[in-house]
């Protein structure tokens, strides 16, 4: 399943040129163009989907795996003290390429703000089990 | 597969009490007890490893894909504009319980640096192929 007009699908298919780290029959793994660190990779499920929402379940399953053995080569590779592994859904949550792809990101001691990945932890919510409720009435 | 000093697996055993959105034979996902907004839940596999380096593939597969379920529900629980999908591994990456886990957060536009899920964009480095091969060397 490829969509025309994706930059990814075009990476995919070798339309448009990447750097390259990992390919199987199921993604391909290449370096952000614009890292956040060196050793930034982006895995990309070869199934076109703008998001979790439409990506069919075994998509899922292989494309974290994918990543899961990328994380691994970046931490052998770049003797990095962590590994964010992250998939951006909507321009809300900071999704600029709408084919699900998920960022393998190597994180340093001492890493400074330029990567924040973070948030202000809240208290817990008083009405917590009418929050989890609503979730789970909607699932 | 248990830990007893895990919190995530009191959790998951019921021994600590938490606020569950959902719950299968693999996974327990809960509201994040100091949540980044309104919904924010982490998926707990009952599989204890620390990290994803350490978590076997089927894990990961059924982790994500309730993942997925949970990020649908809180979508239209909230009527929120995004998800983000987002798994630490160590201390550096922010990981501050060591049993996988992956937090689903709720995204709205205008979110203010409460919330801090992005980087300092770096330039393509010059050396790309070598970065790459460096990895999949490491895989």
């Amino acid at each position: 399943m490829r969509d025309e007009n994706c930059i990814f699908c075009k990476i995919i298919s070798g339309d448009i040129p990447s750097t390259v780290v990992y390919e199987d029959d199921d993604v391909k793994a290449i370096l952000d163009v614009n890292p956040a660190a060196t050793g930034h990779v982006i895995v990309l499920p070869k199934y076109h989907a703008a998001n979790i929402f439409e990506t069919p379940d075994d998509v899922i399953a292989k494309t974290f795996a994918a990543a899961k053995k990328i994380a691994a080569g970046i931490k052998k590779a770049f003797n990095c003290d962590g590994v964010n592994i992250l998939q951006n859904n909507g321009e809300a949550a900071g999704q600029t390429v709408f084919h699900l792809h998920v960022h393998v990101i190597p994180r340093f001691d001492g890493d400074k703000d330029d990567i924040a990945i973070r948030w202000k932890q809240g208290d817990a919510p008083e009405n917590g089990a009418e929050i989890a409720k609503k979730i789970s009435d909607n699932m």
